[in-house]
C-alpha cells in the first residue's frame, strides 16, 4: 500500500484526496492545508486521512509521495522538501511564477534522483492517449501542422487572474504541453499576439483574455494555438492533427445526447463545462500512474521536465507579445 | 435527338421538361395541357416546345417518348395510347388511384413491348444508387432490417388531400417502392397503422397524416416504415439498412453548413424543404435514363411493374389499417 | 444511515452493492447468493457486507431495504418474504417468467404497501430525463409517434438466452417500458414480428434475435420498437420522439471523441459497447433514488406495477408473433 | 441583354462563359483565347458565342462587360483595355504577379470610373452570405478571433505552381480576403510561416506547401489562417468566427449523405474534392452579380481594390516568411 500525504484541499486538491482513496493500491495518509476548513475535516473523514501540518509529513518515514496541490507560491519549496526527504511528488502546474526560480528547483529535483510527475492531466484523456497512439504508431504518416482550441466557458474570478501568472502560464501551458508532447520534439519559434476583448478587468489586472500562438518545431513543423478565456459555447477542447496520411481530430466533449430540432435547425448539446467533469477520467488515471511511478519505477507520461519546458514556451509567448518580436528559444 | 412530349405542365411537369431541354440528347417537341396558361407559353418558349393537344403528339410519328405528369386520373389513358402508338413512357405515379385499372394498363403495357418507366426518382438519387451498390457488391453482408422515415415539411393543400387517393398511395408508395428496391425481393405481409394527429382538416378529408407500416420480406427480413405529413424539423428523408456486416444510413440533406454555437448548444440547418430541390439531381439522372432507354434499349432502375407492385402495398397498408389485421399478399 | 441487503452477487449485483457502499446514506449489511464464490467475498469485503443467507436477511428488523438482482427463478420469492417481512425492494427485471406468476405476486406486493421500485435502469439515464422533462413540460408540443432503436453489440451466450425468457421479456422489455414512460398512458394494441436472421443457434434454443414491434397507444398515437440482438455498429440505445412543436432524438454514447479523415471518409467511434459502462450513472442515480424511496417515501421513476405492465405488452407481442395477428389488450 | 465576351477558356473560363450563357439576361457575345481549341470551338457553339480577337472586343460597342478569366499576366493590360474602353470588368485574381503593377492598374481603373467586381467566390458562397449577414446584424455579438482552414486536396502540378505566383498569392489570398470581408476591417499586422513538408517538388520549384498565418486587425482582433496544398481529407474550406455571444463555423461540404457503420466506427463522406463543383452555387451567384452590377450599378460584394488589399496581405505574408519577423502595413 503507498501512503500519500495531499497538500492542498481546494477544488483540485480535493479531486486527488478522493481519486487517492478510491485506488486500492493506495492511502491517504495526510491532508495538508495552511488553512484548516469544514471543508478539509470532511474530507479527511472521507478519505480516512490524518489531517498534519508540513514537518509531519515530511518527518514521517512511512511517507512514499506527495501530491503538491496546494497554491501556487509554495510549490518550489515543497518540491524542494521533497527532494531532500526522498518521497516521490507528483506537482500541480506551474512550478513557480518565477522562471529562474523553476529552473533551479527542477535542477535540484533531477539531482535527487526523486520519482516526479507534473500535473498536465490531458496528457491522461483516453481520447488523447489514443491519438498519440495512433501518431507514434505510423498509422497516420508524419505531423505537418497542429491546430488546437482551448477555450474557457466563463472567466475566472478576477482574484485567481491576478495571481495566476498570466493567461500563457495559466491556460496556455496545458496547449504547449501537449504540443511538445504530440510533436515529440522541441520547439524553435515562439509567436504570440494577445489581447483583452471579452472582460475589461482582466485587462485592468494586467491580464489578457484572447491568445493567438504559433509554434515553429526544431524540424519544421507547425502549431497553431487558439485561446480564450470565455467562450460562448463553453468550454472547447479541440485538437486536430495533420498527418500525411490521416487528419485526427478530437472534439468537444457534449454534456448530453439529447438533439433537439424543429424548423429553426437541430440543436445538440453545448459541452461539459466544468473542466474537473470533463477530465474526471484523466485525473483518476493520473493518480494511477503515480501509484505505478511509485510502487514499480514505471514512468509516468510527464515528468518534472516538462514542467520546465511548458513554462519556457509560455516566457516566450509572453516576451513575444510584449516585443512584437518572434522568440527563438535557445537550445 | 429524342424527341419528346410533356404531358402536363405543372409543377413536376416544368421539372422535365427543362431537364429534357437541357438534354443534349433530348429535344422538347412539345407540350401538352388542357389548360393553357402563361406559365405553359413561357414554358414553351424556354424549351423551344410547341404547345399542343393530344392527338397531334401521337400522331406524330417523330415524337420518340412521352412524359406523363399530368392530373393523375389522365394517366391510365395516356399509357394506353403510348402503347398502341408504341412510343415509350416515362410515368410519374401512380398509374390509376384505381387499383384494377393499374392492373389492366400495366398488362396492356407489358404485352405492347414499349418502353417503360415510372417516376419514383429517388431510386436516382446519388446517395440511394451508392446504397444499393454497396449492398448489391455483397461488402455490407446480407440485409437484417431496414428502416425507413419519410417526412413532408408541411401537409399539402387540402385540395391535393383530397385527389391524391390517400397518404398511402400519395406518400408512403415511394417508400414502399424503395423498400422492394432494397430488398431485391417480394413482400408477404403488410402491416399498416395509421390516424390524424396534426391537422384535423386533414381527417375530415377522409385521410390520415400519420402512419406506420411494418413489411415482412418473402424471406423473412423487415421494413419499419414512419409516414408524416409534417415534421417540425422539415422534410425527413432518411433511412438505414441494418445489414450483418454494417449498417448504412442515409440522413436528411439540410440547406446550410453553417452552424450556431452559444451556451444553449450547437445548432446546424434544417433540412432542404422542398422535394424539387432535394431530389433535382435524381430528376436529371431520370431523365437522362429514359433518354438512353429510348436510345439504346439500357433498362432504367425502374419500370411499369414497379409502379403496380408498389400500388400493391399502397393498397395493402390501406386494407390493413382499415381492417386492423395483418394483409397476406397472395402470389 | 439505511442497511440493504443485496442478492445476487453477478454482474448486475455487483454493480448495486458498489453503488450502494459508495452512497454515503447507504450501507450495505448483507449479500446473499446461494453460491459461495471469491468474488463474492473480495466483494463483501470492499463493500464491509457480511456474507449470509437468505433468512438471516429476513429476520434481521435492521435491514430497511433489499436488492433483488439474483437468478430471475427467485425473484416472486423474494418479493414475497419482501412484502411479508415489510422491507422495501428493488427489483430487477422480470418478477417472473410466468406472467401468472407476476400478477398474482404484484397484487400481494400492492396489498402489502411496502415501497418498491423496479430496476428498468433507462429512465434514470441523464438523456431520458432531460427527455422527458422536456415531453411533461409542454415545451416540445405533444407527442405523435415515437422510434426506439435498440441493438446489442453481441448476442449473449446460448445459456443465457435459454432461461432469458425469450427475446420480448428479456431485451425488449426496456423498450416497452420505456414506450410507456415516455407516452404517459398505456397501450391499446400490440403487433410484433420477429425472426432468427443472425445466429442459428439462437433459433435452434427457440428464440429470435431480430424483433420489430408496433404500439398503438388508446389515445391513438404510434410506437416502432426496433429490436436486434447483434448490430455490426454496436450497442445501439436511440429513440426519437415527434412531437407536434419538435422532433427530440437520443444517440448512441460514442466511447471516444477522436474522429480519423482521410480520402475514404471521416470516421468515428463506434458505441459504448458493454451496457453496465452505458447505464453507469443510471445505475448510481437508481441506487440513489432506491435509497430516497426508503428515507422519505420519495417515489421512485418506477413501481413494481410498471413491472408488470412492461410484461403484458412482451407477452402481448409474443402472442401476436406465435398467431400473426394483432393483439388487443383489455383493461 | 447584356453582352459580355469572356477571355480565357480554361477550367475557370469555361465555366464563367456557361454560367453567362444560362443567364437569361446575359448573352455571350465574344471568346477570346490566343490559343484555339476544340474545346473552345464546342464551347463557342454551347454558348451561341463568337470566337474572335481581343481588338475586336474593345472595338464593338455592344460589349456591355467583360470577364478576365485567361492566363495572370494578360489581366492587368486586359483591365486597362477596358478602362479605356469604359466597358465594366469582371477579373480573376490576381491582378497582376508583380504588386506595383498590381496597384498602378487598381488606380487607372479607379479613375476611369467602370464598373468591376474581383473573381473571389467564396464571398458569394450562400453558407458564407448567411454568415457575414448573421455578423453584420449583430445576432453574434462582435468579433473575438476567427479561424480559417482551407486545405487542397492534391498539389497542383508543378508547372502550375511556377507561374502562381506562390502559395500565399494563389491559395492563401482567399482567405485574406475573406477575413477582411468578416472582420469588416483592415489588418495591421502579418505573420507567416511556410515549409515544404509534402512534396519535395514543390520545394525544389521554390514554393511551399503548408503555411500558417496569423493577421491583426486595426482594433485588435485575430485571424488564423491555416493553409496546406494537400489534405489526407480532401478539400477542407472551413471557418469559424468566435464571437461574444455565438461561435459561428462552416464546414466542410460533404459529396455523400451516406453513413457505413461497423465495430471500426461510423463512418462519413469525404469533402467534395473538385473546387469548380464545390464553388458551382458561387460562380452562378458572382455571374448574376457581375450582370446587375453593369444593369442597375448594384455593387458586387468585392471590388477591384479587394483585389488591391488581399494582395498586399499576400505580399506582406512572404515578407514575414522570409525575413522571420512581424510585417505592419501602412496606411
Amino acid at each position: 500500500m503507498i501512503n500519500l500525504a495531499i497538500f492542498g484541499t481546494g477544488r483540485i486538491g480535493t479531486v486527488h484526496a478522493l481519486n487517492a482513496a478510491a485506488n486500492p493500491e493506495a492511502n491517504v495518509k495526510y491532508l495538508v492545508d495552511p488553512v484548516r476548513s469544514n471543508h478539509m475535516t470532511e474530507l479527511a473523514k472521507k478519505t480516512a486521512a490524518i489531517e498534519a501540518d508540513v514537518d509531519t509529513v515530511f518527518a514521517d518515514a512511512d511517507v512514499h509521495g506527495i501530491v503538491i496541490s496546494s497554491s501556487t507560491d509554495s510549490h518550489a519549496d515543497l518540491l524542494v522538501q521533497a527532494a531532500r526527504a526522498g518521497k516521490a511528488v507528483f506537482c500541480e502546474k506551474p512550478i513557480s511564477l518565477d522562471f529562474a526560480t523553476t529552473i533551479s528547483t527542477v535542477e535540484s529535483l533531477e539531482q535527487s534522483g526523486i520519482r516526479c510527475m507534473m500535473g498536465f492531466q490531458r496528457r491522461y484523456d483516453p481520447d488523447f492517449r489514443t491519438l498519440k497512439e495512433r501518431l507514434s504508431n505510423g498509422t497516420a504518416g508524419h505531423i505537418e501542422h497542429i491546430l488546437m482550441i482551448s477555450r474557457d466557458p466563463f472567466p475566472p474570478p478576477i482574484s485567481y487572474i491576478k495571481r495566476s501568472g498570466g493567461m500563457f502560464l495559466d491556460q496556455s501551458i496545458h496547449d504547449l504541453d501537449m504540443a511538445r508532447y504530440l510533436l515529440g520534439e522541441e520547439i524553435k519559434t515562439v509567436y504570440a499576439v494577445g489581447n483583452c476583448l471579452e472582460d475589461a478587468a482582466i485587462g485592468d489586472a494586467g491580464d489578457i483574455d484572447t491568445a493567438m500562438i504559433t509554434l515553429t518545431s526544431i524540424s519544421g513543423r507547425f502549431v497553431q494555438i487558439s485561446n480564450s478565456r470565455r467562450s460562448a459555447f463553453g468550454l472547447e477542447q479541440r485538437v486536430e492533427v495533420v498527418c500525411s496520411k490521416e487528419v485526427l481530430s478530437i472534439g468537444n466533449r457534449l454534456h448530453s445526447l439529447l438533439t433537439i430540432a424543429d424548423h429553426q435547425g437541430l440543436t445538440s448539446s453545448s459541452p461539459e463545462n466544468y473542466f474537473i467533469d470533463r477530465f474526471a477520467w484523466s485525473y483518476k488515471a493520473e493518480m494511477q500512474a503515480f501509484v505505478e511511478l511509485i510502487e514499480t519505477g514505471t514512468p509516468a507520461l510527464t515528468n518534472i521536465r516538462d514542467g520546465l519546458e511548458a513554462q519556457r514556451l509560455a516566457v516566450a509567448a509572453l516576451e513575444s507579445m510584449h516585443t512584437g518580436k518572434i522568440v527563438e528559444l535557445e537550445r
